[in-house]
Formats: structure tokens, C-alpha cells, sequence
């Protein structure tokens, strides 16, 4: 018998590791349910975390865990529960959506180097924050977009050498792209448009989502033009558009349990 | 009595060190015997250096390792020795002259950062050799003259911030400037145009060539658009540029012991 490809994409992006069942929903509520206004329902959420293999009791205490921190908001409407992001963690998913869900093919081309006074540790983290990655003590590399101290001295990048690009790889999670890549490139083979319902729809989504998001929010958005030609992290980038946007959001309603 | 500014001069200048006596006669083929063809009479040589408080067999001693070491070559007329620059140390004399006799007013301005793929100790010191100072691991700075290794990153430099002046003079033996400074200013003021013979013309000019190339010879020449205003190596090469115009090279044949 042949295995079932949405099973076994399923099964691959589970065990990339890191999925926690607060951290999946995270996900969940930032692919789903991002717009103001909008809310999953408990039977929805419970459907949804069961095709992901997450118990019901586990499910109940990642949502006071969310709750406690301020992260999802819950009310009752009869004997069903709602659950929606809260103003805060609406506009922390709003930020994080724009690398998460950003095209591939209009990313920013000019890069910098910001040269800083000196190499304390204060400096380094304001600079990793401002999408800086560091190459040499008090030397970092940004696209042109990243913001500089004002003391600093900037400098605008050309054409990088090989030698540079590959620096520049390793300090963007090479062995973690490496290793999510193959997982896109079957599911992308496997999976063909229209040959998922609507609640597996809502599970593939958030499970690429969720290990695209875990790797590229902890870089900074560097232009293509510092990072190999071959660098796997453009390459899950390309797949993560393509997967997406052949398995566009269900409406919500579609997955509750008939 | 007044002191003789001639001699205060002569004497501050001795004093700041470093004066070999075969040092100083390389100095001074150099400003006064550079032309092709041209050479010091062996009685001329001898008044220049006693004025210099050299003694004769200091003189001989001298002359013979300038000859073993091929700088020197010496030719007897009659009774009279003839001294010359040899065709290799005439090369390396023209060399150092475009750095020592340099316009102060006349200076590249552009600047470069070069960074290399790694730090070994080779390209470190071809780098210095090329006219770069290193400011951080496998980081130079030069000017836009430097000649830059193909497979460096290249970026051209801007404004550069008042931090970056400071750590460039670093590198640039502000101290010896700073001691020197103060000799030539003091010269400058004491010595008026035509208020010295043709010997203490030679011999002036010899040691503030001498010493001038004694430091300026030892680092790179880097724009003054990345050297701080009021930078001493800047000021030192206004005062010796300024002496030199008006202490000009005498004919050779003035300062022959009448």
C-alpha cells in the first residue's frame, strides 16, 4: 500500500524537533487567525492539534500557559469556547509576519558595513537587534535597510566575493535550513494542488510555517547578494512561497467538525 | 649673548636620536646628490659632516659600509674622492623622495577599506607593504592609491567619523611627530631666508630631511581626510615643506672648503 504523502510530510515536519504544543499554536493563531476580529473555536483548535498528534489535555494546558502570558485572549459564547491573539501579541505576529510571509522574488539587494567606535557588548546585541550579523569584533554587515548608530561609520557594500557569502552563511543557520529543505522539496513533489481537505490544508500550513518561522526569525534579513548562490535558507524560502501559496488558507468555518 | 639660531636648530635636530652617521650620509646623497651623474667631492663631504659634529674616521667608517653595502660608489680624481649614489640605491632614493619631498597641499584624498578572506601573517604584511594600516583582524584602510589584492572585498570610504581618525593616527607614530613638531616650528620662527651660508644650508636640510623621512617612511600615506585636524605628521610636513622651500639646495660646488 502506498503511504499517504500528506502523512508522511506531516510525520517529517514534526520531527524536525522544537514542537512545542504552545509554540505550535502560536503558529496556528498567527496563519490563521492574524486579523483583527478573528477567532479559532475550541472544537476547530481541538481538530486541528489532533491531526498534529497533540492530546487534548496537552492542548488545554498550552492555553492557559498563552493565556497567563498575555498571548491569547479566550470567551465563551454558549458551551464553546473562543480563542484569539490579544493587541499585544496581534502586533508582535503583524511584525514577524513580514519575514515569515515575505516574497522571495522582491527581497532588498543593497548590503553595509557598519564599522562601530568600539567592541563593547551593549553595541553587539543593539546591532544584531538592527539586523546586523557581525563578521569582524565591531565590524557588521546588514542590508541597506538596517538601521546604523549614528556614530558609527557606514559604508555601502558592491559586489561580494564568494569567500565573503560564505561567511556571511554561516552565521545564517546553514545546518538548519539543510536539514528543513528536503522536507519542503518532497512535500512540494508529493502534495499536489487540490488533493487536501481543509483541516489538512490548515495542518501543513501551520507545520511549514512553524519550522520556516523557528530558523528565519533568529537572523537577520540579509540580501541575497551576501549569501551563496546555492544557499539552502533561498531555497526553503522559494519552497515555503510555493507550498503556501498552492495550499492557500481554508475559510475558517470549513474546518470545524461536522 | 644671543645664542646662533643656526646652531639651536642643528643641535635640536641631533638630539632627537637615531642619527647613525651612515644614516645621515644616506640622507644626504639623497637631497643633495640624487641627479644622475652627480657626486660628492670627498672634501665637501667631510666639511658638511664635521659641521654635523662628525668626526673624520667616523666619516671613513661610514663610506665603507656604504660601499660594501653597493649604496655608495667612490672614484678617486687625482687626490680628490668622488662619492655617488649607485644605479640600485638611486632607484631606491627616487622611491622615498616622491614620499619625503611630497606637496603637503598636494594629497590623495579618496580612501579605501579593504577586508581579506583571512588573517595569516602574509597577506598582513603585504598589506602594510601596499600602503595599508590594519585596523582590525584582516581589516585595512589605505588610500584609493593602495594597491588592493584581487580576491579582497573593496569598499570606498566617505566621511570618516572623528573616532576613526584618532584610532587611524594610532598607527601613525604620533609621538615621534610630536617631538619632532616642536624643532621645526622652532626653526621656522628663528631661521629668516638668507641668514645662512651654503654649508649650513646642506647641513640644515640634511637633518630635517633626515628626520622627517625617519618617520614618514615608516607608515603609510594615508589621506589627511582620515587623520585628525590638527593631526602633528600633517603639521610636520607643512614645517619641512615650508624650511626646504626656503632653505633651497645650494650648488654643489659652494660648500667645497675654500
Amino acid at each position: 500500500m502506498c503511504a499517504d504523502p500528506f502523512n508522511e510530510t506531516k510525520t517529517a515536519l514534526l520531527a524536525l524537533g522544537g514542537q512545542r504544543v504552545w509554540s505550535l499554536m502560536v503558529t496556528l493563531f498567527g496563519d490563521l487567525a492574524q486579523a483583527e476580529g478573528s477567532s479559532i473555536e475550541g472544537p476547530a483548535l481541538s481538530s486541528v492539534m489532533a491531526v498534529m498528534d497533540v492530546r487534548p489535555e496537552a492542548v488545554r494546558v498550552a492555553l492557559h500557559r498563552l493565556r497567563n502570558d498575555g498571548w491569547i485572549a479566550s470567551q465563551k459564547q454558549g458551551r464553546t469556547g473562543r480563542h484569539a491573539l490579544t493587541p499585544t501579541s496581534r502586533a508582535e505576529t503583524l511584525t514577524a509576519s513580514a519575514r515569515i510571509y515575505s516574497d522571495p522574488h522582491h527581497q532588498v539587494t543593497g548590503w553595509q558595513i557598519a564599522l562601530l567606535e568600539d567592541s563593547g557588548i551593549g553595541p553587539r546585541d543593539d546591532m544584531e537587534k538592527h539586523g546586523f550579523i557581525p563578521l569582524l569584533p565591531r565590524m557588521y554587515l546588514g542590508s541597506t535597510d538596517a538601521h546604523t548608530p549614528e556614530t558609527a561609520l557606514v559604508l555601502t557594500g558592491g559586489t561580494a566575493p564568494d569567500w565573503l557569502r560564505q561567511q556571511v552563511a554561516e552565521h545564517m543557520l546553514e545546518v538548519e535550513y539543510t536539514a528543513l529543505l528536503p522536507v519542503l522539496e518532497t512535500a512540494l513533489h508529493a502534495l499536489e494542488d487540490g488533493t487536501l481537505n481543509p483541516l489538512q490544508t490548515v495542518v501543513l500550513r501551520c507545520l511549514i510555517v512553524h519550522n520556516w518561522r523557528r530558523i528565519v526569525l533568529r537572523h537577520p534579513d540579509l540580501p541575497r547578494t551576501l549569501l551563496p548562490d546555492d544557499w539552502a535558507g533561498h531555497k526553503c524560502h522559494m519552497a515555503v512561497n510555493l507550498l503556501l501559496s498552492r495550499f492557500p488558507r481554508p475559510p475558517l468555518h470549513t474546518i470545524l467538525p461536522s
